[in-house]
């Protein structure tokens, strides 16, 4: 079995040092709800391993995580670590499956040190890329991209895709994975340097600044009919809101909606308002999924091996935000929503 | 081949007669868009022939027919015939594929007579029920039950189905379908004889009457919660609206929404407004697609083998709004919307 390319010595003299929720956000989570703490490093029981992080993922998810609405996991309990991904090192293990120095991917939250059993474990990492691809193309993005492409979208060669945060963490997989399938791939993002980086880094044909678009009146829709006059065939769509309202009135008779994320929408509490979409999935004869990653679990290895042959070849590039310290999680999520990060934000922790 | 039932013996004398589209509507079609008129009986030429019609059929898509927004069929030219579905009975022939005596549903239109040719077919009438069950539980509002039932919302047995306008002329079969598949239906319709309907005659588990429900602050949302306390796995939507947005919310997790139809939004000019529902989809992991009846035509003859062994057997039933003469038709369509009839509404012309 292969080993990832760069695992680094470890230092284990302690503390562990956590980043707790201390605060229930009513919307995007802010540095102020969160609180760095120190405790001695935990020591593993039967059947658990002790786990040294290297990577702590970041990820639009966490929202949802501490939300007191109702959402698809149970809310992060106040005083508890903040709940994340992260990619590390297995440092002792009273598991007879899981050795010393295993590289696993999985639920070790914002913190050097984590206790796990292997329920916690979403993947090993066991392809011979460095550490961080495991949270990146490998890890729940590029799965989300490859998956929720693939069986929700069901792009034919040929078809029409469009992606909204098309140079973010998911959506830079999905124009290059589209591009590769044949599609003809429209990004929609919100830079100059983001449409840049589409058309020359991630697979692009065609991309376009939705905040210059939406300054117009029908502005985005006029882009959209610009860059495609024959419409739209799959939408992956991780923004929600006005920009998907306006790229549904631009579906094909037959297209696919991929809901994969509403992050343009800052809150659901009280519910927002806007135009009244069922009218474009009957005409339109749309079929409009949802996408959340762990539904698809049985699909991961296998998902895996062709991510890691793509980024293996270099057809696949992933751009990483990458912060050295724990003391930048705090303000990590509102800064992902404020579009500060090119690719996957990740912090550092060794 | 068997033959329908009660063939009526056709008076052919002349004139023939219409309902003709005189102004174009901007909502739901009103009688004084449309206006009779007369002209001589027409002769088919090669490759056509000539259908006196005996029910013609009045359908809530109509309403799409004549209007001018974009939609899935092209608009019904001013000064024309009504757009219709009709069954009737080939007078004469210049097809050899079709003989005189023969029974037909298709587009003929709101007319005594058409002359037609084969593309306007839509089933032929080959099994031995009343000619009317062609356009009712063989017609499209049949095969739009059966096949956006089992094609888009997949009922497994023991899982619950909740149907919009359950006794009207498509959800009252949606209904007896989803409990002949054994499903746990519930059906929300518009009059408390309607809910007697629902629970003695069309299949349903449990039914209630909307508009109270709606009379009180969240008591769509209680009455969902009262008949459904385990959530929805299919909603069967004719409806649309504050019923589709407040019934989207108690979707269980996979659950599939079946559009077919948004006959409770009276105007889609400008755009109307509703809750946001992108959030809704994703977090539910729901599969919310449109049905259009005619994209499905390739299954139609198995569909209505199966219809009419149900009908055959007493098992399928159906409830007719059968009014006598054309003078009829021009208010059919707005008393529709309006709800004033139970089941499917006919105009006999013969």
């Amino acid at each position: 079995m292969a080993q990832p390319t760069d695992i680094p010595v470890l230092d284990l003299s302690g503390p562990n040092r956590h980043v707790l929720l201390v605060r229930r956000p009513t919307g995007i989570p802010q540095t102020e709800d969160f609180a760095l703490a120190e405790s001695p490093v935990p020591e593993p029981g039967e059947g658990q391993f002790l786990v040294r992080n290297v990577f702590l993922s970041v990820d639009p998810a966490q929202r949802g995580w501490v939300s007191a609405e109702v959402n698809y996991s149970a809310p992060v309990a106040l005083g508890t670590p903040m709940r994340a991904l992260a990619v590390g090192v297995v440092v002792r293990s009273r598991d007879p499956e899981v050795a010393e120095g295993d590289c696993l991917y999985g639920w070790f939250d914002w913190q050097h040190y984590a206790v796990a059993d292997k329920t916690r474990i979403v993947a090993r990492a066991r392809h011979a890329l460095p550490l961080s691809a495991f949270a990146g193309p490998l890890g729940i993005n590029g799965l989300t991209a490859y998956l929720a492409l693939t069986t929700l979208g069901r792009p034919e060669p040929g078809e029409t895709l469009l992606v909204s945060t098309a140079a973010g963490a998911v959506g830079g997989f999905v124009g290059q994975i589209g591009a590769m399938l044949g599609c003809k791939t429209i990004g929609m993002t919100g830079s100059d340097d983001k449409v840049r980086l589409c058309r020359e880094r991630l697979g692009y044909a065609e991309a376009f600044n939705y905040k210059i678009a939406i300054g117009t009146p029908d502005g985005l829709s006029q882009e959209l009919i610009r860059a495609m006059p024959e419409g739209i065939d799959v939408f992956f769509d991780n923004t929600g809101g006005p920009m998907l309202d306006t790229a549904l009135r631009r579906m094909r008779v037959g297209g696919r909606v991929v809901q994969c994320g509403t992050v343009s929408v800052p809150q659901w509490t009280p519910p927002p308002m806007g135009l009244r979409n069922e009218r474009e999935v009957l005409t339109r004869r749309l079929s409009w999924s949802g996408f959340v990653i762990f539904d698809h679990a049985p699909r991961f290895a296998k998902a895996m091996d062709q991510l890691a042959e793509w980024v293996g070849d270099g057809r696949l590039v992933y751009q990483e935000d990458v912060s050295v310290g724990l003391e930048h999680a705090p303000g990590a999520i509102a800064g992902l929503y404020a579009g500060e990060n090119s690719g996957k934000r990740l912090i550092r922790v060794v």
